[in-house]
């Protein structure tokens, strides 16, 4: 018997009529985050019904995902339509909806995707994965009693920028560093590369060495990560990087880049995030 | 009498049914490209029908344009839905499309724009804006008699990376930084700041000092900037940085940031941008 990886459970979707891209699924309890699933998994989400879509022309360069309302537990309705099909190029826009007490339908995450058709060309990485102790050196984060579930299916070893054990207020950079995996070993896809863009914790934490409301509106990730380049990564840790750029009246923009342990530049991400105070 | 902007006339939207968010336009012979219009007016028009729209809560945080097919000249509509409106944002989706040969409509942009009532909070930048001589100390960018339309309807002063003089393949950098605004002046609003994060060439022409067939697929645009932040810079100059991260089989990324004279960082973006060869 296998066992299927939470994260495969969590991407499970059924499909009424898969030709025009309605399918349905139901929320993980396993990466479920303070009031609602990991966005890195409804982000996850949103791509996989395009990846699983029989008209998909290639595969993911880029996806913008916002979460426009608390995703409840339970099951939710997503509709991937391919609004544009060009020779190699091909443009979708995704809805995320669950039924409101009414019983009609309410969008709670919207996404645009495109998919490529690679073609071999000049290529050039100028952003080195930074140096680092190899991950058996770096200890990784103990999770306490009262984590969330969606950190337990990872493996963090922050080598710079870990979450303030005291927080004090003294908070002077917004710079995390770490390796990062499936806590239960799974290969490198687009999906869960996805989910992974959205892994760090919000920088307003860190620079401020405070605990506030938080959370992302919308994060967009860019793929330079082919299949090839996936199967390399496979199960192996990946390198994160984040950090802020500017908080301002309620709003904070972060960047993160994504390496696999060999130094390939995998994906790179940004993201506007809500706070208070 | 007074004559309107050349912006402005290619930002003037009729609107059959406003409340239905539905608008229509034409593009602008004066923001022309080389095979169709600018694609920072493009995504100028795409956050000025939700700007239009009577429903709107707040001022933009975030926009995402997906440049999906060919703008051809003539007239274009514009679908604005605001698919969620919470207490304080607001999720839009937005749809250029052209009609056909056969007469039907074809989608040929979409977007997806986050709107919200921001508030005083903590604020702190972390990109100050790069030290560099004052804008009239830098040598305006000269522009050539073939130069296409909408490059003559900006100021650039290219403080380093300048487009290159001879493609020689010897290029060893992505980094563009230049005092830019209206060659007429006008008081920047968001639908100019939009338009201006879009105002870098090609990354790729830099870094490799050649000139290959290039073109943005989708853009990001965050705004730092409220509408006290816009009234500060005025029609004064603003500054933009901007450099890639990778290049590969296709495909690169690259971040820009565009600060007022005075060191606010108004606004950051970051596209993906389809390259040949």
């Amino acid at each position: 018997m296998t066992t299927k990886h939470a994260f495969d459970k969590a991407l499970a979707l059924s499909h009424s009529d898969i030709r025009a891209g309605h399918f349905t699924g139901t929320t993980s309890p396993d990466y479920w985050n303070m009031v609602g699933p990991y966005g890195g998994t409804t982000a996850a989400l949103m791509l996989q019904c395009v990846l699983r879509h029989p008209d998909l022309l290639g595969a993911p360069i880029a996806i913008t995902v916002n979460f426009a309302a608390a995703v409840e537990a339970g099951s939710f309705d997503l509709q991937a339509t391919a609004v544009r099909t060009n020779r190699s190029t091909q443009h979708w826009t995704v809805q995320m909806t669950q039924n409101g007490v009414d019983g009609a339908p309410r969008v709670n995450t919207t996404a645009t995707i495109v998919t490529a058709v690679r073609r071999d060309t000049w290529s050039q990485n100028d952003v080195p994965r930074p140096a680092a102790p190899p991950p058996a050196e770096v200890p990784p984060m103990r999770i306490g009693p009262n984590g969330v579930a969606w950190v337990g299916q990872y493996e963090m070893r922050p080598i710079h920028g870990a979450i303030p054990s005291v927080w004090d207020g003294t908070g002077e950079h917004s710079e995390t560093r770490l390796w990062m995996r499936d806590a239960v070993p799974r290969a490198l896809d687009f999906a869960s590369l996805t989910a992974m863009s959205d892994m760090f914790y919000p920088r307003v934490w860190l620079r401020r060495a405070t605990v506030v409301p938080a959370g992302t509106v919308s994060i967009t990730t860019y793929f330079h990560a082919d299949d090839a380049a996936l199967a390399e990564a496979g199960s192996g840790y990946l390198m994160g990087r984040a950090s802020a750029l500017q908080f301002r009246n309620g709003f904070f923009d972060q960047t993160a880049q994504l390496w696999s342990e060999a130094g390939a530049l995998l994906a790179t991400s940004n993201q506007i995030v809500y706070f208070k105070e």
